[in-house]
């Protein structure tokens, strides 16, 4: 299990406070996808996707912490029950718009992720994969925070 | 960038052939979320939720294409365009429905994962974070093929 950095996501946010907690209160954040020129033919037909999943490696996470205070609650949960970098492994997952390709380039929007953060994987999001049955959001489903952006909750120090 | 197996998940598919291809297509299917003992307490307040994203690591992919001919289409495209796990990181997400939480084990169906694959992260699926706009799905949208369970073609030999 030895990971590759395949490129490098270019973002207007340069530490976490202020960033925007996830795609969907990211509207207005535009990105560049860098994809290192040898992977850059992996990229064929991804142009026709409105949306596309981003993998990559929260490299300005603070340790792992299996009991968190997430941005959306005031009470402690399990990690694995939150969308925190804090993790065992600080992998973080992010559908944003594509906007369009240029060569090695994805031009994005809705982006919500740290500048120069190291890319791992490019995925399509296909709704018939993705958009799947679920009622319960657990606590989500009754969190009492507004809060959109992150803190320094989970930056290294 | 050290990637740390935290369980193992459990299931009835010992090989490629006849594993659905995606959670959309593998409705019958159960499993167990083997998560080791030192992470349990990063379970707490999971159950609340009817979903969650495993992300795992595809131990048996074979190695890495730019271009392949997926499941969905007799054509070939870009790797990032599809979600073949013979990828640069064989990281594979897959969106569960859960159905139990005991102590570190997570019962589950709609699992469409290989038996003993190494488990990476377990989040919480929100539809408010994970049911995005998107209208086009590029070349999934007019995919040929009906085609629901994986063959061979993607595993190592």
């Amino acid at each position: 299990m030895n990971l590759k950095t395949i490129g490098i996501i270019h973002s207007p946010f340069r530490q976490a406070e202020g960033t925007p907690i996830q795609p969907a209160y990211a509207g207005g954040s535009e990105g560049r996808i860098e994809v290192f020129p040898e992977y850059a033919p992996g990229l064929k037909d991804l142009e026709g996707f409105d949306r596309v999943w981003l993998l990559f490696w929260c490299d300005r996470a603070a340790a792992c912490q299996l009991i968190v205070t997430p941005y959306k609650d005031t009470e402690p949960h399990g990690v694995f029950s939150t969308r925190a970098p804090s993790r065992p492994n600080a992998i973080g997952m992010s559908a944003v718009r594509l906007q369009r390709v240029e060569g090695n380039i994805l031009h994005v929007t809705e982006l919500d992720v740290l500048d120069n953060t190291p890319l791992l994987d490019i995925k399509p999001y296909v709704p018939a994969f993705d958009h799947l049955a679920a009622e319960r959001a657990g606590w989500l489903g009754a969190a009492i925070s507004q809060r959109s952006v992150a803190d320094g909750r989970f930056e290294r120090e």
